[in-house]
Formats: C-alpha cells, sequence, structure tokens
C-alpha cells in the first residue's frame, strides 16, 4: 500500500475534436504518462459554467422533489430540481432561478452544501449543491416543455425515498445522503 | 402540490445520429409531449452494458480507495475501484474483477449495495454498487497505463475524506453516504 505522493500528471502529446453535434464535442486526447505509458482518451466537452442542484426544505422534515421526463433513459425520474448555471450569473442566483423555475419556491436562507462532478473520466461537469429554506411562493417562467411533478418526501424517510425505482441519479442520492450528514450536524449555524 | 400519477411519456417522433467518434455516439430525439409541447433533445449512446463500483473494506473500519488519472478533469481523482462489464460478464464478477485488476484484492463477500444512474436527461448509464469483504490478494492485469495508487481510509474519518478536494465524484460520495447508512443498519444480514 502507497502512502500518498505527488503526482505527475501526464503529458497531453495532442488533442483534437473527433465529433461535434449541436450540443455536444468529444475530443480525442493522446497522452504519455509519467512511466511512458502511452494511451488515447475521448473526452466530452461541457459548456463549462458548471450546474447546481438545490435541495429545498419546505419545513425542518420536508423535502421537495420533481419528476420530470429525461431523455438519456426515456422515463420519468425523481431527483432534485438542478440546471446549467447561466454565463455570468452567480451560482447561487442561478440556484435561486431553478427552484422558482421549476417548483415554484424561492428561498430566503442558503446553505452550500457540497461540491460533486460526474464521471471526472471522460466528463469536466462541476455541480454545486445547495440546501434551501425558508422558502415563498415564486414562479419564474423556464423552458420545460411540460409543468413538473411537484413531490414531498419526509426526510426521516428518507430509506424509503431511497428504494423508489426512479429516484436513482447519484448526484441527487448524495445531496440526500449529505444532508442527512449535514443535518445531524450543520457546520454552518 | 400534485399527488403522484400516472406519467404519460413523451412520444418519440424522430431520432438519428447525430455525431459519432471511435467511443462515443450522439443521439437527437425529437419528442412531443402528452400536452403537445415539441422538443429536441440529444443524448449519448453508452455501451449498455452498465458498470460496477465496488467499495473494498479491508476490516470493519477500513476503505480501500484508488486515486487514479481522469482525462476528462486532467487530474487525479481518489474514488473507488469501478469499471465497465464485459459483454456476457456477471454483474459480480466484472466487481472482482475490477477490483483485483485496480487494487490487487478479491472478496470472499459481496453486498450489493445499490443501484444508481448518471445524468439520466442525457445518458443511460446505470451502475451497481457493491460492498467487498473477506479480501484477500489476488492481482489481475487490467488496461490501466500505470499502478493505482490504493489509499487506506477509515470509515469513521469519512467526513475528512468528503473534504479532499480530489474526492468528488457524485457516485463515489453516494457510495461512501449509502455505505455507512448500511453498516447502521445492514439489511442482508
Amino acid at each position: 500500500m502507497e502512502k500518498s505522493k505527488p503526482k505527475t500528471l501526464p503529458e497531453i502529446v495532442a488533442r483534437k475534436e473527433v465529433a461535434r453535434s449541436r450540443l455536444i464535442a468529444v475530443e480525442q486526447v493522446d497522452l504519455k504518462f509519467s512511466n511512458g505509458a502511452e494511451r488515447c482518451f475521448e473526452k466530452i466537452k461541457g459548456s463549462g459554467q458548471g450546474a447546481v442542484m438545490v435541495i429545498p426544505m419546505l419545513d425542518d422534515n420536508t423535502l421537495l422533489l420533481i419528476r420530470e421526463y429525461c431523455a438519456g433513459t426515456h422515463n420519468y425520474q425523481l431527483g432534485f430540481p438542478k440546471g446549467l448555471i447561466d454565463p455570468g450569473e452567480a451560482m447561487q442566483d442561478a440556484a435561486n432561478r431553478e427552484l422558482q423555475e421549476e417548483i415554484g419556491f424561492a428561498a430566503k436562507r442558503w446553505t452550500h452544501l457540497h461540491q460533486v462532478c460526474m464521471a471526472p473520466a471522460f466528463f469536466n461537469a462541476r455541480m454545486d449543491i445547495f440546501v434551501a429554506r425558508d422558502l415563498y411562493e415564486s414562479k419564474l417562467q423556464g423552458d420545460e416543455p411540460e409543468p413538473m411533478e411537484v413531490v414531498r418526501w419526509p426526510i426521516n424517510d428518507y430509506r424509503s425515498l431511497l428504494a423508489q425505482p426512479d429516484f436513482t441519479e447519484a448526484r441527487s442520492i448524495a445531496a440526500l445522503m449529505l444532508l442527512r450528514d449535514f443535518l445531524e450536524a450543520p457546520d454552518d449555524e
């Protein structure tokens, strides 16, 4: 078992775009590792703006979730409101905007819970997770094709939420479990 | 707040491949929602085989993690061993193979912890998370460009793991927090 030590990043020998659609670009990267090994990887270029996820708490024991259509899996999935940060938009403003667009509430009290990424082997997709409390009704029009179903869930019944067949997104699961940990020992108050 | 009700999936009006590289294909899907709204989405076609993640427990309080180069973020990331299931391979066999390739151990005792997905809005990427116990040394040669650094972490110090700047992958965080919950009240024993 090695001890942690500084790592030498592989050298990027060449990079080129190998596919592009309207929204997605794929880049091929030729790498030479510090031991001499050479590999060719593909990575998906994101918008670079990052994204936010919001855990809205209606009261001390009630979470709000949404059920929305997901094209990747072609089904409806239960999860927390989320979305991309607009260019120039502050992170927390993006979180409050998504909350109003997707769920019809704004929040007065915000806590930054954690930053996560997704599949760093081929993505560079950062997401900041916020807890939103002291909610009040406020609706903004988003670009959603249909109104989202809003679902209330008691936090103390989180195991039944984990058991829902449509609550499977790793970032929503991480958010739920980090929230539980935070509520046991909040570090900001 | 609506009650949960059966959803009518949008109709897929048209679909076509709009980009393809050596490893990645992007499909455009034209959809008509049940309220008449029309949208065009892009989704990334995966291998369809699914993936596994393994939480190796060296003893009751020691996790094993790996630190490996990630091309998407161009840095080294700390996380649990994981990989794609080979065609025809059973899920748990894939988990035991990845464990041997990446960390040099096999396991006698396996528990299926949870199934997660990743960004279902544009991916169909399923990952099954296993807990591996009763480990014994066994090395298989994988396709890794360099040996992976293996890192031990005490479970009861999980908050310091969450605080590591290179432990940010949502699926590893979900796995860690689900493990804690499982160890508090294991449901298989």
